[in-house]
């Protein structure tokens, strides 16, 4: 694969975004900009890679080195993301070919797509037909996603803020909780995302330590609901500790495999119940265990926490743009830059290029020693994992008393072909 | 009153627990130690008032200096509080006595209550008490409370770090919400405390600003629900603007004035359903508008977000409790260290006694000037009096990758009666 003569690049962001996903678009923009012999300009795609289909491409070029460095501190999707999943290349063909036809009328010799599992898929699946249609791409998937369900890579961009989030504001409850137990809230529960995988759910585990011992339970989605095991759990702690804290999965499931959120229900007014399997469990408890309880259910304020992300996280976001910009540059073509642990302490990593091959659609389940040995708890094996990727602080800049983050011009690219496409 | 003799001082914690309490309680013992020609130790009450009852005291002299510093940087009660009203002298006579009784066994001659309007009242009660019965006692009231709604006073110690964190989040969430609107989630609720009054929910507003415009709505606890105009107002702005943000109370209410949260309801598994609000408006977006939606409820983890704490709002903790000593010993009974501001901008503040006459039983209300016109935003008169509150960072120390707070020894003071005391 030849990369000169220049040409210019294209980034999308894929999926449900992150506390440092921009930092990767900074990585990418930043060392395409300090490539200028081989890479143009870098075209962003408004709301994805709907963008791209649509041709509403955005010239990063009309943003400041200062407002892409501000990226780095910026959470979620500067370019706008989207939830759109290409399916095989027989069945959503006219896509993919959309996807060529546009990049050739752009001039676009590299195309770097940053998601999850469906996106390492779509873009191998987008290499493959520019070298069918022998249309010369250098297509590189950048990872990211909180689920940290990525196989090859140690972890994903993005995994570790929400995993510091949710462990950091657990251990606060905690605090909170063991203040009040003694006339009022004895449980408290604390829905987190990951619905297919318990990494998240994995780390409101670190909320605990030697130093900081706190009677936590945590619900994984990989173990079926026992509400007789869980309860009598939940009395222990609060018989010896005076209080307990519950870490949920939004993925937990009942013995038969349902949902436990999935309970379709109305309220006074007639409307239906969202599900929300938090106050779900802090039901049973009380009505199973007449304990006090208070529930919170994060949703996007854990993966939307710049102010608390974790420096390891957005080193890690920031390299992975940077390598995919190098990878294309250097020809490597279908590949991943994936995070490789070297040791877990003193933490060592690097950058290795992947096959996306060996990416596409697997899902990285949490290994089962991950968890303890009566499925409330996390191993020692856990924490050794986890403890690297939480590690550190990288505040946003304040302004008064709220962080500053930025918003780019992304100033829209004159379209250059006659014909529309609908998504 | 006479405070020489050297006597000793008693400190309780009440009611809900605040993310810089224990700076007031450090402010308290510190300022106290300093004293020593006054004051000889530091007694809390284990859980709060309660400890006082069951003379379940703590000896706070056997906690270093660097523990008891430690407290400026960790949420929650150090000391354990308590939900626990005492009523009129009469009516609660026997705990009123009691608590006489507890202080003359250990030569107790400072009362420190730290609490809302509640432990106001009980302060001053007490002194009157003990007026009424010889016992020589100073007893001074020390504010705390996230619901800000402390009469005289400018603001609640406690208020300002719970305003940071619901800015700062709804902030975050709105950055993640504008960049997945395109394709999925276009209407986010957020919802947080302050069942009577609207303050924390008068802070949401502070998520956006002339450099950070975000398409906001606020639904107060003063303002009735009114659905028709609430989903024509988010439908406005989703056509405008392609999503929408709404932060709502915990304590809003229909136009009946009922809890619009306090809908009972059982889900499919036959648990009961809790109410929560945010959901409930959540439902009611995607019923009347179809679209797309995402909740959030914070619950404790906007009172206890150290991480996240205003420094404003730790230097009044601080100062209010080092104020509530200086008072004492000069003599000053039956008083409260109050905030006063001095302006706006520059934000100049200072300590000043009250007599607790004044704010005992008194609930301080969100001015109607604060709400916008249309009932669903903050004015300008609103952000002139938040900003100083929520500005300035104060970040714990963390150690592998979370917040390290400090928890006391908390040894017992033996105990000296022989009677018990049922609570």
């Amino acid at each position: 694969m030849q990369s000169s003569p220049k040409r210019n690049a294209f980034y999308a962001q894929s999926g449900g975004v992150t506390a440092v996903i921009n930092a990767t678009a900074a990585g990418v923009i930043e060392t395409a900009r300090a490539h200028k012999k081989h890479i143009g300009k870098v075209l962003a795609g408004r709301n994805g890679i709907i963008g791209a289909l649509t041709e509403d491409l955005i010239d990063t070029s009309k943003d400041s080195a200062a407002a892409i460095a501000g990226l780095i501190h910026t959470p979620a999707g500067a370019f706008g993301s989207c939830r759109y999943k290409l399916k095989g290349l027989e069945e959503s063909r006219a896509q993919y070919e959309r996807l060529i036809e546009v990049f050739r009328a752009h001039d676009i010799g590299y195309f770097f797509y940053n998601g999850g599992n469906d996106s390492a898929d779509t873009c191998l699946k987008v290499s493959q037909l520019s070298e069918r249609l022998g249309y010369p791409l250098v297509a590189v998937h950048v990872p990211k996603t909180v689920d940290n369900d990525l196989a090859v890579t140690d972890n994903c961009p993005g995994f570790g803020s929400v995993a510091k989030y949710v462990a950091t504001s657990m251990r606060e409850a905690a605090f909170d909780v063991a203040s009040m137990a003694k006339t009022s809230t004895k449980v408290f529960v604390l829905e987190v995302m990951g619905r297919n995988a318990g990494w998240i759910t994995a780390a409101v585990g670190m909320a605990e330590d030697a130093a900081t011992p706190i009677p936590l339970m945590i619900l994984f989605p990989e173990i079926p609901f026992d509400e007789a095991k869980f309860t009598a759990a939940v009395e222990a702690h609060v018989k010896r500790s005076g209080y307990c804290c519950v870490g949920v999965s939004e993925g937990l499931r009942s013995a038969d495999g349902k949902l436990m959120a999935e309970a379709g229900t109305k309220d006074a007014f007639g409307h239906a119940q969202l599900g929300g399997v938090g106050p779900l469990v802090a039901g049973i408890v009380r009505d199973r265990l007449n304990y006090k309880f208070h529930w919170a259910v994060a949703d996007y304020l854990q993966r939307a926490a710049r102010h608390i992300a974790s420096k390891t996280d957005l080193e890690h976001s920031y390299a992975v743009g940077k390598a995919a910009v190098q990878l294309a540059i250097s020809g490597r073509n279908a590949v991943m830059p994936a995070i490789i642990r070297k040791s877990d302490s003193p933490y060592r990593w690097k950058i290795e290029a992947v096959p996306l091959e060996q990416v596409a659609n697997v899902e990285k389940k949490l290994p089962q020693d991950f968890i303890g040995a009566d499925g409330f708890g996390i191993t020692e094996k856990a924490r050794a994992y986890l403890a690297p990727l939480i590690r550190g602080e990288t505040f946003p800049p304040f302004k008064d008393g709220v962080p500053r983050y930025v918003r780019l011009k992304n100033v829209a690219v004159p379209k250059k072909l006659a014909t529309e496409f609908k998504v």
